[in-house]
């Protein structure tokens, strides 16, 4: 029999009645004949309020004492589910992620899978029974429990696909599926029947938060295709998969704002090997993250280094630069925190010209400025002044016609 | 270095606070220079929360389940208090009851430990660190979770000094010790110094509440001594532990009541081999507990049977009894509802006379009628009349001077 796995959100079983919602969904495709796994997230709010209770006994809690603490949240949801499956007259057992082997390495709060024992679930399905399974949690190999961070019960659910054989995981969420941008902003947004796996990966590192990266990431390694769709209708979502020949038709799938940047340019440092190696190593060893790098050589002793960061990085980026712009000979640090980057991102754009060009127009017929700009294969990225980020994803959008399904566009 | 086991109930774990006085216990224990195992129950009212979540879904879950949701109330406790040890700057480590496989039967909701695997505990006391185990729960040989039953965090804290070594188990709990009857009812009762584990035993499973009965027979069997004490307050409390010489010069060490029960006599039933088993059989097939069974032959063909049970069993047990009655020629069926049990218990009176003479000797004085008298080795109960109980307990806690130390009573 077929298996399909379906992964819920906190939202999506925040309550008893949306627990009991969920649990109708599962008997649904399990009445259409398929084995159907079950991966949950903690109920709603529930883990934030763990976060709390740790923080009112400790300012920075142990990260170990911390998985302890927070995989209990998806360990209530799955036994709960799995009595509201039994209610309903449903076999079905609840699994923890010790209990299947979800073997992690040991980096606690972001720890990523190793391997999993699909055999306890294969014989589980074996008998009928419908498995529900707690997301986000592993253990290492020393019986630690292990999470792998904000949103791995996704990355949960498409790994259990992988290692099940299933070629289905179904993420069902608050949203009905990924839009051709943020919906909030860009009102005439469309829902996307399908995108690729590449591009999912680029939209989500750009901040469309409805999938995780890491996730994203298995699903192209292992053939897994995602359905993200909505846990409260019953409506076709999108479909994360890989890229298809027509898919090149569409020079530009999506696009999307990154706000509270802010960016750092070192004017004029010593353009010899290693400069740019010192000025990374050293945000590195500050914690900061560090997105887009732009150098250009303005002569040939000189460089201009420029790359940009979150806001919150800022002032430990600023302290960083003040202690290393000597050591590269850097004339001057110019900061510029007032910044967002607009992205357009399109499997198609390898194959199309003049995306660049349809996009820098659009800015300018809107009166945006361009600070910056930075690509890679299949996106472009311009940073843009704050204030005018909505207007700039509205004019970028509107010129790649994001307001209508891919088939629809005239090019 | 001599390990101690201290285990914290719910009410002394309730918030961060709480956690906070508990985890201070702790150190201070570790600065006399013990090596210190905490065993913690889930917070506060969080099990009862927990099981009105599992009964808005199924009226009555599945017990694989059950253990799977309640058991996370104690790992939060765990994490929490290792998290609180940290912020006092002790090196911590929680585990559940699988990381340390605590190996139980898999009788859901009420197993019994089978073994516990020191080892891992030794060695992070080893390195110095304070250990935090989350009481109450086990697993099965297939990784199930399992649980030992209401208050099963003080078998949880006995196993684990036996398993260990340790020669004391501290039970902190919101009361600071064992009285000589219940203070709410005699008002002047007095804390025992000490009880042996025997006594304990009678008046835990007289209903007693402070000690769970399964916790008392870990200490009997593998001579761990037990100290019930105050979370609040620093004073000593009780000593349960095995029976010593002076121990027999106490005739009564405590008193106590069960109410909520009822009698049912069978009147005239077949003096036959087989009748009585034939009935307890039938009382168990409808699970009915059974506390004590008087039989008494009233001629060669015929004998009166008569059994105490609580009076939630009544509806299942009268039934049973119409069932069973012409199968064992029982004449009829005799039933008192109103019926509570006054006991007294000492180890004293396997050697002294009289004690029950006194007993009813005070409660005639005390104009309360007795309906049934039985006894063991080291126990007298009484049934009365359920309206008369408190009067009853006064008057034989008055007349075996229970609102005294046992060294100043006049014998």
């Amino acid at each position: 029999m077929a298996i399909i796995v379906q992964k819920f959100g906190g939202t999506s079983v925040a309550n008893a009645e949306k627990i009991r919602r969920a649990a109708k969904r599962v008997t649904e495709t399990k009445e259409k004949g398929f084995s159907v796994v079950v991966v949950a997230s903690a109920r709603g709010q529930q883990t934030d309020e763990l976060i709390a209770d740790a923080l009112e006994l400790h300012p920075n809690p142990p990260k170990r004492e911390m998985d302890q603490l927070l995989s209990t949240g998806e360990q209530q949801t799955v036994s709960l589910f799995a009595m509201a499956l039994d209610a309903m007259g449903y076999k079905a057992i609840s699994f923890t992620g010790s209990q299947i082997r979800m073997m992690t390495d040991s980096v606690h709060t972001k720890a990523r899978i190793i391997s999993i024992d699909a055999g306890r679930i294969h014989r589980q399905l074996e008998q009928d029974k419908i498995v529900i399974v707690a997301g986000f949690q592993g253990i290492d190999e020393n019986e630690n429990i292990t999470t792998l961070g904000r949103g791995g019960s996704d990355t949960t659910g498409v790994a259990l696909a992988a290692a099940l054989g299933a070629k289905l995981c179904e993420i069902y969420t608050d949203v009905d599926g990924i839009y051709t941008a943020d919906p909030r902003i860009y009102k005439k947004a469309v829902k996307m029947k399908q995108i690729s796996y590449d591009e999912m990966l680029e939209l989500a590192s750009l901040g469309a938060g409805v999938m995780h990266p890491r996730a994203i990431e298995f699903g192209k390694k292992y053939d897994v295709t995602i359905h993200v769709r909505s846990s409260s209708e019953d409506i076709e979502g999108t479909i994360i998969t890989h890229e298809v020949p027509q898919m090149e038709g569409v020079v530009v799938t999506g696009a999307t704002i990154q706000r509270d940047m802010a960016k750092i340019s070192l004017i004029g440092v010593g353009n010899v090997p290693g400069n740019a190696a010192k000025v990374f190593a050293h945000l590195a060893k500050a914690k900061v993250v560090v997105h887009d790098i732009i150098q250009t050589e303005v002569s040939s002793e000189k460089a201009n280094l420029t790359f940009m960061i979150g806001d919150s990085d800022l002032p430990s980026a600023k302290e960083a630069m003040e202690e290393i712009k000597d050591e590269v000979n850097c004339q001057s640090v110019f900061v510029r925190e007032d910044i967002a980057e607009v992205s357009v991102v399109g499997v198609g754009m390898r194959s199309h010209y003049g995306v660049a060009e349809k996009m820098f127009g659009a800015l300018a017929e809107a009166k945006v400025n361009i600070d910056s700009i930075t690509t890679s294969e299949i996106r472009i990225s311009c940073a843009v002044n704050e204030n005018q980020a909505d207007k700039a994803l509205e004019a970028v959008c509107n010129a790649f016609e994001l307001d209508r399904p891919a088939n629809l566009r005239k090019k």
